[in-house]
């Protein structure tokens, strides 16, 4: 089709409003390149929805959207953000994940050639976790009313039959099982935006966790009573919600707690507390005691769980308190955080 | 749950950077005032993705982002459209919706007041369809890095046996069915957008076409090759879209288009022709000639196609060109805009 052959500059020019107007140059810039990006039978298609084979059975659908600043960071950019961030909602339900859309809002201005990069690493991002970005929508916004680009993406996955993760699932006496170190997504951030520099580059943990989540459910089953990816807020947030939605509480402990030595260096610099600051390649897992050891030691074996660790345990507690066993014999509460403390963190 | 029960301000506040962050103003945001306005028990669960069963068949998922502005306009609102125009992308496939994710960016120092009356229209609209807004995100940007606010919906539905609806599906000697009157929606933005006031009050047409795309489905079955909404670049946009991924022709009558009186006017005023202009509550059929009749008559006894038109044909035609015979009996080729008529229209 001649009209989409016509080539973008993708070396020197950049969205202009046009290209958000359903005309002849959006048609270019989804040819050109979110579909080279994609590049799957699905788009090709041109429609405006995609259509794609199901089993009978239960599925899960999620939704996030993404406003990192900055667009690129160490270990990765909005758009591998973007995969990794919805593939992993889908996972924490013990999902496999199986089709994403992606919406962009565009800023009037912004280059073809950072946005062709941002349209690769999902590409990328989404074939390395075997699932596909099958329909999309691009919208352009005039400068000054956005910030380059934000995304949302979408996804759909397939339940394993019997399995029902929820955050009010959890008993007293489960085990906590955290897959890595924490912070480093934040950090990354954080420092990129200082333009800090460490002898050690602090890079985000940015990845697609559903591979993982795969191996503990088969070491656990039935035993895994919820999953969550600690991102905006930290862990703190995360097990303040799960305190609420379960009406218990958790008693963690601190020197269980894998912080990388570079990380926990750039928080004292910048202020910040590793409980606090966003993961985007980690999770939690409350699981029932009796299978606590075999889905650790699934985890400690799949790269992405390599310092993985049991961290506390939940018990019964009316006032919801999340409490942390310090390094130094004593306790504290660990809150949630009720102002900002990282603004466009994902 | 004593922390979700604290009220928002919703009268007097506003979201500030905390209502993004994860912790607890997140949270309140969230229970306060998405679940009042979606209320439903995927949302009441607390997870960061739904879940429900499907049985074994087709499904269809679709996205898009709406920026539209001013936010309220003559007929509904960001929110209202957000469902509708989703709901509409999985229509045009001939699917049932069943599920919608929403993704909200929104400026700081956006109004509760503003942002509950979109939460209402999509929770309004999205019963009015008989689906529900099963799962979200809300993200929260600095002053001056967004405009108000932005949602991006994904959807899902369910496809009916052998229906396959593809843009590349026309054949020549197909009939061209258009569900309405034309620019509607634009016309309405525009209006409000310039302060402009007519006669008659110009509503945009933003509506759920799913129910009438059922009842054509039952009268054409299979002989429906092809559905599309006429939205951004308008009619113009989307015949010429499916001239070149059918690779035919199409010749439309100009006497056949329906526009209403009061969007004729305000178009000659505001210099846009009608058929550029986007509608969010019209469709047009490509279907088999032998299906025409019935397909017709079945749009015309449903509300939303009650003005529906047969206004033309496909044709062989390498060129691909969208002819249209006028009223003084000329004939014009209808292209697509080059650049941009109308920015943030949808």
């Amino acid at each position: 089709m001649s009209m989409h052959q016509r080539r973008l500059d993708l070396k020197n020019g950049c969205v202009d409003l046009s290209h958000g107007a359903g005309g002849r140059a959006m048609a270019q810039l989804i040819a050109g390149l979110f579909h080279e990006a994609f590049g799957n039978e699905w788009l090709a298609r041109g429609n405006d929805q995609s259509a794609f084979d199901v089993a009978a059975g239960r599925m899960v659908m999620t939704t996030d959207g993404y406003v990192v600043s900055p667009l690129f960071f160490p270990g990765g950019n909005i758009g591998s953000l973007a995969v990794h961030g919805t593939v992993n909602d889908i996972a924490m339900a013990g999902a496999r994940p199986l089709y994403l859309s992606a919406s962009f809002i565009i800023e009037e201005g912004f280059a073809f050639a950072d946005l062709k990069r941002i349209a690769d690493a999902m590409g990328e991002a989404a074939r390395a976790a075997g699932i596909a970005i099958i329909t999309g929508d691009t919208k352009v916004v005039e400068r000054g009313k956005a910030d380059g680009v934000f995304i949302s993406t979408a996804g759909v996955g397939v339940l394993p039959e019997g399995l029902d993760l929820s955050a009010d699932k959890a008993r007293p006496g489960d085990r906590v099982l955290l897959s890595g170190s924490l912070g480093d997504h934040g950090v990354a951030i954080m420092s990129k935006r200082q333009n800090l520099t460490f002898d050690t580059e602090i890079v985000s943990d940015s990845a697609s966790l559903h591979d993982l989540v795969a191996d503990m459910v088969a070491a656990g089953g039935q035993g895994i009573r919820l999953m969550r990816d600690p991102t905006r807020g930290g862990l703190a947030a995360t097990m303040n919600e799960i305190a609420q939605q379960s009406n218990l509480g958790f008693r963690l402990l601190e020197e269980a707690i894998p912080v990388k030595p570079a990380v926990a260096a750039a928080c004292e610099l910048l202020g910040l507390d590793p409980l606090h600051v966003a993961n985007e390649g980690k999770l939690v897992a409350v699981v029932a005691p009796e299978v606590a050891d075999a889905v650790l030691a699934a985890m400690t074996r799949h790269p992405l769980g390599r310092d993985a660790a049991d961290i506390g345990e939940a018990v019964a507690d009316d006032h919801r308190f999340v409490q942390m066993a310090t390094s130094f014999g004593g306790g504290r509460i660990v809150d949630w955080l009720s102002g900002e403390q990282l603004p466009r963190i994902c």
